[in-house]
């Protein structure tokens, strides 16, 4: 199976345009938000994501989700960032980690391919820390906070976009997946 | 319908005992740990769960979820409230009510009871704020830091259960639902 023969189902259109140049293709997209169930276990909310998917559209569909593991706060909000982010933005996030004494962050990324009979799954990961304010103006979402420790000390917010692009968690999960499609 | 007749759908055992406390009757239960949807929004989350309880038990349903809103923070973690409790602790709470600047919460319990046709839903709704640090041994979950604005000033866990289970959230959304369900 090849990624262009699969169905990207998000509705977040940065993700979308952001997959679409890490693997240098057009995907096809379905703009649908999805349920995703809590859990703090990113895995676990990717596969409930994905047979969401699959019930809602017909044939190969894609899917990711993406979780950020502050150290000080024992790994959240994890697959959770979402609503934190929602909640308080990007600065909010600097202050917890301010407040919890561990600048430390993890960030994951899985993407879930299903071909109409398996399901396949490649992970990203990128270790980092979470910026004492917000700072750049590039990216989407909490990109303005976290500096990833292969990133010479800038934000992802901060980066070209084709260096977010080389070195991001979402360019790791897919890369992975086209390894594990492959195989 | 009564509440009676109904099968709680939880797998809190504090969440029944007290529930049973409120009510003064003995409630059939299913441990069965539902799956909850990622929201801000207790209704959605709540009725949710109701159809998963559905899916799984036989009969007429009582589920509940419950939401702790942080003013400081824009309501979050609302229903997400679980996780960040799994994740800090109470003591947690009181970090982000400090870090935040706005110590006011509002506590939210909603039950939701199916009759084999129909839905009903029953809310409760307490004002109150996050205490700087745990205080009291009684309650469960984040009982410790919530200061509800009607308890002269304690903590829940500080409390008498009977004090605690004559103004919680969760006495006034059951009383709420025994309303709605004899209407």
């Amino acid at each position: 199976m090849n990624l262009n023969g699969l169905v990207f189902v998000t509705s977040n259109l940065d993700k979308l345009r952001e997959a679409e140049a890490v693997l240098g293709l057009k995907l096809t997209h379905k703009a649908l938000d999805l349920d995703e169930i809590q859990s703090l276990e990113l895995e676990a909310v990717v596969r409930h994501k994905a047979r969401s998917a699959r019930d809602q559209v017909e044939g190969p569909v894609l899917v990711e989700d993406t979780s950020l593991e502050m150290k000080g706060m024992n790994g959240f909000p994890g697959p959770l960032i979402k609503w934190l982010l929602t909640s308080v933005g990007p600065g909010g996030i600097s202050k917890l980690a301010d407040v919890f004494g561990d600048r430390r962050a993890v960030v994951r990324c899985m993407a879930s391919a299903f071909d109409g009979a398996e399901e396949y799954l490649g992970l990203g990961v990128v270790e980092g820390s979470i910026a004492s304010e917000p700072r750049g103006s590039g990216g989407f979402g909490w990109d303005s906070v976290f500096i990833p420790s292969t990133g010479g000390g800038l934000t992802y917010a901060e980066m070209e976009e084709s260096e977010k692009n080389r070195i991001s968690h979402r360019r790791l999960a897919l890369e992975d997946l086209r390894l594990v499609l492959r195989r």
